[in-house]
């Protein structure tokens, strides 16, 4: 199945409208190039709306939220479900403050998001209204682990049932679910935590994958953790053959996704279905 | 001629006026500073005059345009104008939506432009005030061939008539013409397009090097041209050797535009006059 | 003492807050990260509060100006000055416009800051409320040498003691200092100023370190600029044995800093006290 995603990608250059933040920008722009589609960043409220219709899916991120924009991310959430094309939420750093919190909770109001990607600590704001968020990276008190495995499924699953999407909780561990079904996802490498930008270029990835197999959503946001988790591994090792740092991974990370094919996915998976 | 043109901008370090969008602004302020120039990005209303009045050239990119800074934009280039340094455009995406069609329209109409870039459908909705604009890439149906190639000089041509300006449209093949003069460049490489800013990059190097040679525009923009697409041969090479990606490309990229010279200009160029 | 500073950095993992620009605002937030700590970028009025409340630092720099963010940038420092969290100032191209040294002017009445750190043309305008700024970059008839550096030594003593900030002038050679104490400080590479962004990235790590060491503002200022000279002179060895150009720099530049340790402080530095 991960084989058959990949390969409707490549054949479809899904064009994917982002309404993103202006930190990892770039990086989301690049990572979409080369995992097989085609970039758009429009935030102006005069042109949202076209844009999002000559676009095969949406990806609304919260990271850099202003005032301005959360008008545009509305409408373009609108035209998209009107479309039918898929709409992804990152909500980045959901509970460290009220604004970004409440800005969430408005846009499950009027959008019908396809899938929700954040940090254990960004789902717990989304599901629980409050969280306990540590800037916008995940606090330690939530993360994943063996222990709370079986929690944390449930509670994906639950928010799965109240908002209709896919929910992808990414940490040192991976999760993807929908209501009756979820997958455990191990791929992925802690030097992906020591860049900017992981969570944002996943949620990105998950746009074009999703936006090349509308029909596949949960199926697309697996394989697009399993593909940004093994190019984490890659780049890893290139980094310690290399004797490189941080900013050397990140290129490796993204040179590694322009590189992914069925047999590196197939190869490299590790993925448990529960 | 070529080197003349880069003599002069690595005597002068043009300073460059940047109103431009926040996807691919990082790559422009460094391939300037690759490239010999100095950039600066501004677009607050209040003080865009007066930082194109301690510039050499300006460069407006409609990347990401949004209402206010459509309004930096005309101050800026009224006063490029007035001061008689090269002004720059790059109507990003022009097509993808009314509000850049008409923006890209009252822009042409406020200011004289001296060099117009972007790719073929971009270049036609310039031309025709409207386009089959597949986002804010070239839609397949447009690319330049060696067989269209005549057809889109004479409009290429048509263009610098109308607006004045030097026409710059770049892909497969580039073009850089005037009213009565075209050359036809074959330097670069496909991977060129597996990133994003590839384009915004050339006009940032173009802009530079019009600000170092304010009277040879069109030996300018040729230059440019030549520079970018050399590096991207290069580029493209170092991936190869070293089994990167399309990130790696990137910053091959920018790292050749450090090194150009006169002789790597000589020999690397692949100019054909009309 | 540098081991000190950098330890606490390492134990502590200070959040700091950016209000910053949109050029090198990726930088900026992969070099917090890659020297130990962890950013958050946020600017928008509704929030900034409550960001920086969950702050061990704000960093303030005014690369791209414009005129909603100075409201936020007034908020969020008198919030942090309230919480007695350190606040450092990079006053990016000061004296280029009349809106940038206004509010320069503004931001020092309304906030009491920790650190300011620019190159000495903008210290320049900070200190006499008006300069010589070449763009961004400084001026050449103002750059720091051996000759003039008694001068400028007095220069930022007088700001320290009118501000009650710790002064850092960056350049060719680099000051730290206070009103009764200054450091020269030797490291680095000229390479530095081939890329954007070295200086805000130098004040996000100057924010880190001060957001781990709160009581520490002269040491933590001395013991960043100590660190990105270093991580500077090693990336320009590594560029140079790669055959790289400027943007490869940038990338080993950030790596570096992900590899700062005691030892290579200890042994890299070239400090001179005053």
């Amino acid at each position: 199945m991960e084989e058959k995603i990949l390969k409707n990608v490549l054949l479809r250059t899904p064009i994917v409208h982002n309404i993103t933040n202006y930190v990892t920008v770039n990086d989301c722009a690049n990572i979409i190039l080369a995992c097989g589609g085609s970039p758009i960043m429009a935030d102006d409220y005069n042109e949202v709306e076209e844009i999002t219709c000559i676009c095969n899916s949406l990806v609304i991120n919260i990271g850099t939220l202003n005032e301005s924009t959360i008008l545009s991310m509305i409408k373009s959430g609108k035209k998209a479900n009107e479309l039918g094309i898929p709409v992804i939420l990152d909500p980045v750093g959901a509970g460290a403050s009220a604004f970004r919190s409440n800005t969430v909770r408005k846009l499950l109001d009027e959008i019908r998001f396809s899938v929700i990607r954040g940090n254990i600590s960004e789902i717990k704001t989304v599901y629980e209204g409050s969280g306990s968020t540590k800037g916008v990276d995940a606090a330690q008190t939530d993360a994943i682990n063996e222990s709370n495995l079986d929690e944390i499924i449930k509670l994906a699953q639950h928010l799965s049932e109240k908002t209709g999407a896919v929910i992808a909780i990414t940490g040192a561990v991976d999760l993807v679910a929908v209501e009756n079904k979820a997958y455990v996802i191990r791929n992925g490498h802690k030097m992906m935590s020591q860049i900017t930008g992981t969570g944002c270029m996943l949620t990105a990835v998950i746009g074009t994958f999703c936006g090349g197999n509308p029909d596949q959503l949960l199926e697309s946001t697996k394989t697009a953790v399993c593909a940004m988790g093994i190019s984490g591994e890659l780049a890893y090792q290139k980094t310690k053959r290399t004797n490189g740092g941080t900013s050397s991974f990140r290129t490796y990370l993204i040179d590694y996704m322009s590189k992914i094919d069925t047999t590196l996915l197939k190869e490299g998976s590790k993925i448990e279905s529960r």
